[in-house]
Parts: structure tokens; sequence; C-alpha cells
């Protein structure tokens, strides 16, 4: 039996993301909540593994075989983490998860093509784990463009991908949404401070744990 | 449209499959065969840097992550390597496939566990590709540990394994194989030598590629 809650943050590069799990971390742990922040791909130490291959491998995988290699990672934390953690009571929040391979390969590099969108489909079913709550960051590329530059040089592949990719990762992330408009809520980043939008996040998550 | 022949070589540790590999590669060849021999895991450059973490990676795997990542590799070896190769209509000899994983993983490591065997038979559907035929290498456990022996000391996780990894293993190749009679033969590799076998071989694939 899980009894913990699985929140997962998505979005595109820039969005803010790493800042709302850090936020909403730290507002949780000071309401007395035990709380595991992690991230994808990676999360467990074989699953890091992984990610090195993922994010900085130099002989590229196949569409397909880059998709099962976030899977095999993804398995790893959850076998390894996140069960463990749920089972134990605590709040997950995760920076990325399904959604993320749905968006990035599924939209962003095989353009929505069904075979692929199958594909992602049987392994998540096969994972037998779903985010009891997802928040999907969103904020216009314009502004996602100007944080990342402050941020300095791009680090991963994903980074440096066209913009033609970006828009078809903001298009996927909101087709996304509109399919599981009982988990996911999106959220808008751009023009508000990164206080407003951890307090409106943070409301969702007490109501849910409330009502349970 | 594939039109080559895909034929993988199957067994345990020490039966014999890359010296019949090699035997069979070099026998067709000389027939005028254009022949691919290739191996799992590996085979293509992206699995090839699987093949090091699942074989001498620091971080194990939860078991299902470890046959996610068999088949992240299975994938990308069949999508860059495999398909064009018959595609190309050479007969593509292959060192292990996803016998090897059901065999290993599913009956070895999870014992027969249901669950484990459907998560190997869903990828396997999505990987979409059979062999034509398959040879089962078969010896008994006490002429396999000789031959390992005069081979070295162990060099990854898998000749590593007890004597009852090794039991479940036979017993699991034996199991897919009256499962799937029209694919696969069982070769008996013991008291012969490897030239009578590499002819009892040759005759089937010959006989298969002159009746289509």
């Amino acid at each position: 039996m899980m009894s913990g809650l699985f929140v997962t943050l998505e979005g595109g590069e820039g969005v803010g993301k790493s800042t709302q799990l850090r936020l909403l971390r730290d507002a949780l742990q000071s309401q007395g909540y035990s709380v595991l922040a992690t991230r994808e791909p990676g999360g467990s130490a074989g699953a890091e593994d992984l990610r090195q291959l993922l994010l900085f491998g130099h002989n590229p995988l196949s569409l397909r075989a880059e998709i099962l290699t976030h899977f095999a990672a993804r398995f790893d934390h959850v076998d390894q983490v996140i069960r463990p953690a749920l089972a134990d009571n605590q709040i997950v929040l995760c920076d990325r998860f399904t959604d993320s391979t749905k968006a990035y390969q599924g939209y962003g590099r095989a353009e929505g093509d069904p075979a692929v969108l199958e594909l992602i489909d049987v392994l998540q079913a096969q994972l037998n784990l779903v985010p009891d709550m997802t928040f999907l960051l969103e904020a216009p590329r314009e502004v996602t463009r100007r944080r990342l530059a402050v941020r300095g040089v791009p680090t991963d592949r994903y980074e440096q991908a066209d913009e033609g990719f970006h828009a078809r990762i903001a298009a996927g992330f909101r087709a996304i949404a509109q399919q599981q408009p009982a988990r996911m809520r999106c959220i808008a980043t751009a023009d508000r401070t990164e206080e407003a939008v951890n307090s409106q996040i943070m409301k969702e998550i007490l109501s849910r744990l409330s009502h349970g």
C-alpha cells in the first residue's frame, strides 16, 4: 500500500522547475512533512550512470533505444528510491517524469509518431506508478531563453536543441495536460515572482493532503 | 521488407556459442553468402556503452531496470545494425538475443515470476523483430564448468553467479524451446566435435535458405 504523495514538476528548459522544487521542499518541510526531493533522468545510483550516457554520451542511440534508456533509469529510480519513500509515507517531489519522455522524445523528436507514443504508453503501463499530482510550469520561449542565457553556456544536448524542437515540446506538454486534466495543472511562471508561483502550488498540495 | 535471414545462438555460459558463431560465419561466407556476425549485449556503439554498465557497472540496477537496459541496448542494436543488414539481404548471426533475457533475468533472477516474464514479452512485442531460426546450444554443467575453467578467471557478473542460477537458466532455456518449437532447435554440444555441431547447424540453415 502506497500512503505518501507523489508530485511531479514538468515543463521545458528554463520554466523554473528546479527553483520551485526547492521552494516546495522547504515549505513542506517547514510544515512538518517528510519530503524526498529528486529528479530525472537519474535519482538513484544506477539511474545516474544511465543519465550520463543519455545527456553526455558520444554514441547517439536510436530514438527507441533512447526512450528505453530513459525508462531503464526511471524503473531503477522508482524501484529503489520512489516506491520505498512513498511506502514510508513521504511526499516525493520529482523534477521530470514520464510526461517529459512523452514531450521530448514522443512529441519533440518523433513529432507525435503514434508508434512512438504507444511505446511510451506501454512502458508507463508496465512501470505501474502514476504521479498523484503534476504541475506543468509554462513560460513563453522568449522568457525561458533569457533565463537560460543568465545560467551560462548550454550544458547538455537538450538545451542545445533547435527552436522547432522546443516549440514541439511545449505543444506536447500542453497536449498531455489536456488528456490528463485530473492529474495535471498548468502553472504560468512568466511575470510572477517565484514566491507567488510557490504559494499557488503549495495551496493545491495542501488541499490535496487535507482531503486525502 | 526484410529479405535476409536472422539467426540467433542461445545457451548458458560455456556451451560453445562464440565458437559456433565463428564457424558458421566462415562456412556461410565460403559458400558466397553475405554474413554479419554480432553479439549481445552490445553490437552497436551505443549498445556497447550500455553493455559496460550491465556487465561491469558498480551500481546494481533493480531487476526491472536491468531488463529495460538490456532491451535499450537491443533496440539500438536492432535499429542501427540488424534491421539495416537484413534489409540489405544479409544473413545476421547473433550470439544471444531476447531468449537470453528471458532465461537469465526472467527464469534465472526472477525464478519465473509471471510479472517479469510479461514485462519481457511486452518489450519483445514492441521490438517487433523475432529471429527466423534459433539454435539453443546445450551441454551438462560439468562440461561447461570445465570449459570455463580452461578460459581462465570469470570476467563478468554472470559467469560468477552461483550454481542454482545456472540451473534455472538451463531450465528456462528449455522451457522457451518447448514454447517455440518452430523457431528453436536444441543442439547438444557435449561429446561432439565443434565441426560436427557446425555441420548440423549449417545443414538446417542451408535447408531454410533453399526453401525460403
